[in-house]
């Protein structure tokens, strides 16, 4: 399998672009196309042992930066990183790309280049892996169409349910972003989209609560798989569920560090807190794709570490062994 | 001061409220009128220590469910808890009221009993104290009006800096929700909300991500006093909130007591797990108030217990002694 790497995009790039392709390579045994400034490309490869390992680079003298305005940027820079190596992955010379780079970017060059699927009648949705009590949750829209209709919303549950698949879950249970259980509660968007996913044949539980999506559970007990949402609130729930979470850890953290006796306990559990921030960490869980677009395209933090790319080209595999795009494509034929 | 407790209100009502209505006569010396079934009062009544306390019982034989549809119960019973106590607000007998019931029906009551400041364009707003790492943030709308326009999110900015100075912050800075710094983010409603707000005499700092709320600042370290938002995205937040805060300690505590040694830290830091569970007690805040009807009305959290309802009382308090309606109206005259 071949996978596109943006080498150029993240705060931290090409250093843990290419440290994260080095690791990927070796432990999925697959090509990892490095597109970028070859230059500065081969500096950070000669940092590690590249025997064996599939690493070619496909030079490409721009960079998107994180700042620029997405459609103006990828129209004017078509030397850069994201275009050239969409354009690698449109000519089917690779079957993925990824990039943890400016995310409107990436998704402007997916459509001008890849195209959206066909019955897809919005942008693409991005699809992020939330992690949960139970495991994980699939949430979608997180942040590609701040403004939805109900049939936008309908759409994002049947490509959720089949990037759901792809992780694992099988017949995914898929709720609904609500401001209370009852079907009658919310904003006109929800209270519509609820409507359609009821009459659908989507294994559709209901809505689901800010205070339940945590948990990865409804208020009555029943597991939940896949939210839909559309993306101004995805966004807000993605971002706030970081913000609460490291102002939590930073608030213990004090409290610990107040008196001896709790800074002792604090150090005696430090592996349980590491184990918690494990389980709660965003880099493990690879990133967010773009689904609806014809190819796969995984989206990462602009923050990653070399890990966070790593485990963002392990979910572009995944996507592409899963046959995710094939799939949405057989649901919206049907 | 005299403050209507809907006694009747709340899950674990009559019993806690009661309790929380003696904690506060007590602490506040103020006059708190216990609106409910009498006989079910005075029964919990005769459980505490009451001598010297101020603490009338107005029947009221119905009660408002938590379940029932808000607009349609409050027509029906006229002899409910929310109703008669309402009325007490109205005649002016009384300076406030705090209930634990189904806020849906209070927020009804109270627009059909106190009506509406002139100049209010929508249904009034839920003002939410949300705890942050800084103290606290005023959150708006919390729930009331799931579908705004850009002009209500205008008022409930102003709502808000009259509610946050009456909490004792001066020249409140306000925040809009948004997924994205730069004025051009967000959906079509926040992005013309900014632009009125922008325009406006208030202290506008721009928008607000989900990750910096919960710190109480703005990404550059500005801080932060009224997030403004939709009735949705604002139940969400504070919802995610709780359920993000309580998923977090959920796991720390499974963690910690999976082996003995960090049993043990987690045994020496509980003073410091004390501290932090404190600081984001939603039950430490007293609830949320209804702004933009003609009277202080503070809704607490249905699960609450006695503390949690004479902070609400103590909201309810301050709110009439700083006339945060008189400034509202005020405000809204000009």
């Amino acid at each position: 399998m071949k996978i596109v790497l943006d080498a150029m995009g993240g705060d931290y790039a090409p250093q843990v672009t290419v440290e994260g392709a080095v690791l990927a390579a070796r432990e999925y045994d697959i090509e990892v196309i490095l597109v970028g400034r070859e230059e500065e490309i081969i500096e950070e490869l000669t940092k590690h042992d590249t025997r064996g390992l599939n690493l070619p680079i496909v030079h490409a003298s721009e960079v998107v930066e994180m700042w620029e305005r997405p459609a103006e940027a990828v129209r004017a820079k078509k030397d850069s990183s994201i275009v050239v190596g969409m354009g690698i992955v449109e000519r089917g010379e690779a079957e993925a790309l990824v990039s943890a780079g400016n995310s409107g970017g990436v998704m402007v060059a997916a459509l001008l280049s890849l195209g959206r699927i066909r019955g897809v009648i919005k942008r693409p949705a991005l699809a992020a892996v939330y992690p949960t009590l139970r495991g994980f949750c699939v949430l979608l829209d997180a942040g590609a169409n701040a403004d939805c209709k109900p049939e936008h919303l309908l759409q994002f549950a049947f490509m959720g349910k089949c990037f759901a698949e792809v992780l694992g879950v099988k017949n995914p249970r898929i709720g609904i972003v609500s401001i209370g259980e009852e079907e009658i509660k919310g904003n006109e968007l929800v209270q519509k989209a609820h409507q359609l996913l009821k009459k659908s044949d989507l294994n559709f539980v209901g809505n689901v609560e800010g205070k339940d999506i945590p948990f990865g559970l409804l208020a009555d007990g029943r597991g939940l798989d896949v939210v839909v949402t559309d993306g101004f609130t995805g966004n807000v729930i993605l971002k706030l569920s970081e913000g609460v979470s490291k102002a939590l850890k930073t608030l213990i953290e004090e409290e610990i560090k107040r008196n001896p006796i709790s800074k002792l306990g604090g150090l005696l559990a430090k592996p349980a807190f590491y184990r918690v921030r494990k389980r709660t960490d965003w880099r493990e869980y690879g990133g967010a794709s773009l689904l609806g677009v014809d190819g796969v395209v995984v989206l990462t933090h602009g923050r990653s570490d070399s890990i966070a790319i790593k485990n963002a080209i392990r979910l572009a595999k995944r996507l592409v062994e899963g046959k995710v795009v094939e799939n949405i494509k057989r649901l919206f034929d049907e």
